[in-house]
């Protein structure tokens, strides 16, 4: 089959038609307006087979995190996602994998309104690349660069279950069945926060996702604010499949550093604090006061733990 | 080095910092302004090794050929092109290749102004993807759905010459040395048409780019504008090149279906002939009358040669 036919067959229709998209998939190019007074955030990711992910998971699964860590630049940013192309590279032309791969794109770019607008299907070793685009209320997006001395610094959820995640597959750590379960889909299905980085607008100084890990991803902050910043890793959230992983001797290594978590991490001024807590009520989801912002030092992230320096394990920087 | 560090250090700089880019590289997305009044065209194009470039070719020719494909979306609509985002997956980590790949991503961004604003760099098969954003004017896109019965049918510069190329780098077709040089040039290097495609906004009812090859391309913008289209393969502008192929019994199947030239195809009312022509001589390019729109029927492009219906090889419809 022609390239022009795997994409109309698979690439069409899915998200919403968007009243700003003025031509969607089917000519040399899609073409969309962005209304007055907004802009365009724009981010782009890749996922390559053996590299972040096994060459056996399912096309589903696939599916929703390729979208899931593009949702997540999305929402660092607090942008609304609104568009995305799709380039998507398979070894062979696979219509029960394609239909199970494009069906649960059409689920997840449904349930956050995403309009995959334009892609290009090529056969070769298994890589699936987004970019996606959303928008933003000028001047207003949640950059790294905006956090203030004396800003309280918070992380959502909980981190550390992706990596746990990851070890288990590998076989380096075991965990009950139910546990397991959790922290496997913490790997391979994560949600992305995209109404809390929109509802962050005008609250956060500074936002990210801790897609890299969290100290790592701190220190970006830290870079591009001019500041650091202090963790006190006893606060730091954890599952309870986390905590039965610390029990069984396990370090808090994972949570600090082990990447693969699509939460957010946060600065805002104190004064913010109250409505940070009414964000949480409303989303129902625990954001979590882990740190504070200081003076700019060397050491950009320090962590202690019941008052002692921590040591951090080597930062998590994989080539991918 | 870290994900992080590559992109910084190679994928910074590219193409010229424009006024509507609120922030470039560096964040968890970029952020760019769409001036009022003006729509954006998107689109993606990937290449992967083996499939649209030989494993052994130069990074480039690549970092030209990757940036003139995705151009020449933008130029087959009209669009002004404006940013970019690069997904690049390369099996090592080689500094010396990913220089000369950068060196040349700078040299083509910034002679058609173009600045890549994000990507992301990963290990794995080599496989490239852009994604390409332009600005046009509002509700003015050269769609491929707007040729009206009696228009014009014209095609810019030649064509042929790419796909002649693939077939002397293949050693199908033996070429003398300065002939080899040119069909390997047009293959490698193509020259997207930027300014042509600005040029013919108000002026072209319909465009595209011929890069699946003239016929399979026409017959895109009869399904899009409910026409036929009759061409005069006599008229089909050639190189020098591909007219010493056709005198050592060389056909004419390449320049009709060869794909991989990006050369502009277009209809235009008769009316336009005069400004046209202009155009032409302005861009110092040629653009040549090749048939005309006619009333729909059941064979979309039918090609004559010396009023003699010519047999059309089967469609060029690559799994790329």
């Amino acid at each position: 089959m022609a390239e022009f036919s795997i994409i109309e067959e698979f690439c069409h229709g899915i998200g919403p038609d968007h009243v700003d998209t003025k031509l969607g998939v089917g000519d040399d190019a899609a073409i969309v307006a962005v209304p007055a007074g907004m802009e365009l955030a724009i981010s782009a990711d890749s996922m390559v087979s053996g590299v972040h992910f096994f060459a056996d998971v399912s096309p589903a699964k696939l599916a929703h995190k390729i979208l899931a860590v593009n949702l997540s630049d999305m929402a660092a940013m607090g942008a609304e996602p609104k568009w995305a192309t799709l380039a998507l590279t398979i070894p062979e032309f696979d219509t029960d994998w394609l239909k199970a791969f494009s069906d649960a794109l059409k689920v997840i770019a449904g349930r956050f309104e995403l309009q995959v607008i334009g892609g290009d299907t090529t056969q070769g070793p298994l890589n699936l690349s987004i970019t996606i685009m959303g928008l933003l209320p000028q001047s207003q997006a949640l950059c790294r660069s905006g956090a203030m001395l004396g800003d309280d610094v918070y992380v959502s959820h909980n981190v550390g279950d992706a990596a746990l995640g990851l070890a288990v597959l590998r076989g380096d750590v075991s965990l009950d069945d139910a546990y397991r379960d959790i922290v496997v889909s913490a790997l391979e299905t994560p949600e992305p926060r995209v109404t809390l980085g929109q509802s962050l607008l005008g609250v956060a100084s500074a936002c990210l996702d801790v897609s890299d890990g969290l100290i790592g991803d701190l220190r970006h902050i830290c870079q591009q604010s001019s500041v650091s910043i202090d963790i006190d890793a006893g606060l730091i959230p954890l599952s309870d499949a986390y905590r039965r992983y610390l029990n069984n001797g396990g370090s808090l290594d994972l949570a600090l550093n082990g990447g693969d978590d699509y939460e957010l991490a946060f600065t805002a001024s104190p004064s913010q604090r109250s409505e940070v807590d009414s964000i949480a009520t409303q989303l129902g989801l625990s954001l979590t006061r882990i740190g504070s912002v200081v003076q700019k030092r060397q050491n950009a992230v320090s962590v202690s733990l019941e008052g002692v320096d921590y040591q951090l394990p080597t930062s998590f920087e994989h080539f991918s």
